[in-house]
């Protein structure tokens, strides 16, 4: 089918337990890293080579910091791990009754199975209807978002059609979470600092962000509080909220809102909403919401070797009855968990249930503004908060190099009201865009 | 015909005369700075945003730099030139009898022009022969090349098939210039400290770096002695180098070579040369072995108001009978000389002719080596080669930020032995590549 065909994923077989991972995300990794010290032969597969720190996407697509410098190597992480595999190859089908998954490029057996496979794109059923918006979550996603938001600006000074440039100037995002909240922010400082420097000829007072959300506030995961602030936040970088306000289709020039509104943009940001990313392989039952339901270990349920952390599971608790949240610390929290139960299954120890503890919740909107919410402190916003931010993406960030570089473009970037990081590397967007569609 | 159906280039009319850049390379950039004070409109055409430091452009390609930090923002370099215009566009013809130019998105007249255009692959007719080799002059060539090089590695361990693993894991580079002598270099590198961490799983002695160069000698634009120099480094580096050696096609799998012997190789690096981007316009009398004839002023023979400096140029002097190299420091003095001249030119002061000052040839090989060239003090090699040739490159590479995160990247590549820089943004390059030629 194609440059996998004459491929095999080739793994040599050892006395030592095979645990198979899909997926080398914030779960995944946490795992791979514990895992180290154990008697076990470990593989790792991923369909990039790299691991994405998902958390930081939004400002590659808003030209604040390079693609490398949020993701990392995968192979570099396995490096000093005696026994480990990985492979470059998405995996199709899971078969539980075989202990085998097989990929594009072979079946491989399992002695254990962990399902650390994230997230993806929420279209909720209408795919169809918003193909041509932009989601955000891999990479070579937020590059072509970047590209494409700067484009239109390229294009808005040569075009003397004034309905053509309300829609190149107009930028649409649907969804009020943490991710919609921080690409308009962004955009609203590229609108207000960066930006007029770079085209004196365009009026950005025209120069429009829309952000769409169905419900009634911003940020439902966090305080009603924080909800309001970053409300505010957006007001005042002049960004138009539209609450309560649902969405029925885009045609890449036009978004059709229910109730017959319609706004002009060439473009929109899809974000929202994730789904878990389950893979084939298990019956209609093992799946709760797009989600796979775990037990308190993240044992899939009915399976004794098959485990699911991170965003693709639902471990539904007093606390959580639906789930936890879909976010990076949950998934960092079960994948660390998940490694010390291998050790007391592998010595044949009882597992211990897995307990979220809540680091609280948090989002940035533009420069020098944040909103935080902390667990029985309540929640706070301003500076204090932005600063707070900053500092835990960078821990959370992996590498050394990472860091310094993020670190390097943010002071960089606050000082002098500029982003280093401007360059179109694809043109035509648009047209390639149907192609390159997951 | 594409996304720039509606669009028009759209430049005020004013009282002053309008210089037309074609270009926003080495030359472009300085004219485009110099120019500055002169009571003139300016006006720079590129078809991409950004400026690149092509010399930097190898290290791309083999993981050591992110293509953000060898590219400059071109709108950034005009931000405090009053009356100046960039515009996102690629110029398909000059109509000289008109005094215009002819763009996808409409004519536009000048009354100075200034060509600037650089050079483009030169594959000597056989580029129907070759059009499955990588090209390096532009910085979606470096990142397709840089992941396809690491795709290779993904795809070897997964390859069970001895012939198939061989073609893989031979990478073959076509030119003993700077270019091909820099990624011959850079490959070594890889192979000898950066690659065995990351694929403990292969065998590196069956890694082969083939450069393969027409003529008897590498490095032709640099001294007999560098030449020989620059061999042994590469021989060093247990890089296979073939002189005397002609090529006749290449199938993506297979290179033929001229006298029936053939290399298998997945990989086919094209460094053999370059040749001026020459703009259509001009009688076959103004274009001498693909570049555009001058005077000594950089004036294209028979007109008073077009100019053409740097690569796409050919002026011939009594040094330089076939016009000067097709190289960086020619393109920078002929733009600062050419932006001095143009004070002249308004005040209508005669013109000075230009005159290159040579300030030596230098060519890098991985890690620690150099080969430098001064004029009249000789030539050396080694350590020092190596740092000088560092300290130049930061020295014309424009901004602060890229300066400064080139220098971090250096140093972390040359302490960790390591390469932050490895992701695989596109898959399937293979079949993608056609696609998206020029």
């Amino acid at each position: 089918m194609d440059v996998f065909d004459k491929l095999t994923l080739h793994i040599p077989d050892t006395d030592k337990p095979r645990i198979v991972i899909i997926g080398g995300g914030f779960a995944g990794i946490e795992i791979s890293k514990k895992l180290k010290n154990l008697p076990v032969q470990l593989v790792l597969l991923d369909r990039h080579n790299y691991y994405t720190f998902i958390p930081l996407l939004y400002q590659v697509a808003t030209a604040g910091l390079e693609p490398d410098s949020v993701a990392w190597p995968l192979r570099k992480l396995m490096e000093d791990f005696p026994d480990s595999y990985f492979r470059m190859a998405k995996v199709n089908r899971i078969a539980p009754e075989e202990k085998k998954i097989y990929t594009a490029v072979g079946a491989l057996h399992y002695d254990y199975l962990i399902i650390a496979s994230g997230s993806r794109t929420n279209y909720f059923g209408m795919e169809d209807k918003f193909k041509l918006s932009f989601p955000l979550k891999r990479v070579p996603q937020a590059l072509d978002l970047r590209s494409h938001i700067l484009q239109n600006f390229e294009k808005v000074v040569m075009t003397q059609d004034e309905e053509e440039k309300n829609k190149l100037l107009t930028f649409c995002i649907v969804g009020g979470g943490p991710t919609g909240v921080e690409v308009a922010g962004a955009l609203g400082e590229l609108k207000q600092h960066v930006l007029p420097k770079d085209y004196p000829e365009i009026d950005f007072a025209f120069m429009r962000i829309v952000l769409i959300e169905g419900t009634g506030r911003l940020l439902n995961g966090m305080s009603e509080k924080s909800g309001k602030r970053a409300l505010q936040y957006l007001k005042d970088f002049g960004v138009d909220v539209r609450l309560n306000t649902m969405m029925d289709s885009y045609n890449g020039q036009e978004i059709f809102l229910k109730g017959g509104e319609k706004i002009q943009s060439q473009t929109l940001v899809w974000a929202a909403g994730v789904q878990g990313n389950v893979i084939d392989g298990f019956s209609e039952d093992k799946i709760i919401k797009g989600r796979i339901a775990v037990d308190a270990y993240n044992r899939v349920a009915g399976y004794e070797d098959i485990f699911a952390v991170g965003d693709v599971a639902v471990m539904r608790t007093e606390h959580f009855p639906n789930g936890h949240p879909m976010l990076a610390p949950v998934a960092i929290q079960q994948g660390k968990h998940l490694a010390k139960n291998f050790k007391n299954l592998l010595e044949k120890a009882p597992l211990k249930p897995f307990k979220y503890f809540d680091k609280g919740y948090m989002a940035t909107i533009g420069r020098k503004r944040a909103v935080v919410d902390l667990p029985k402190r309540g929640s706070f916003g301003g500076f204090f908060a932005w600063l707070i931010w900053m500092v835990i993406h960078l821990f959370f960030l992996i590498g050394f190099r990472n860091k310094l570089i993020v670190l390097f473009n943010w002071a960089y970037n606050y000082f002098t009201y500029d982003r280093g990081i401007r360059l179109i590397i694809r043109t035509f967007i648009n047209e390639e865009k149907n192609k390159k569609k997951e």
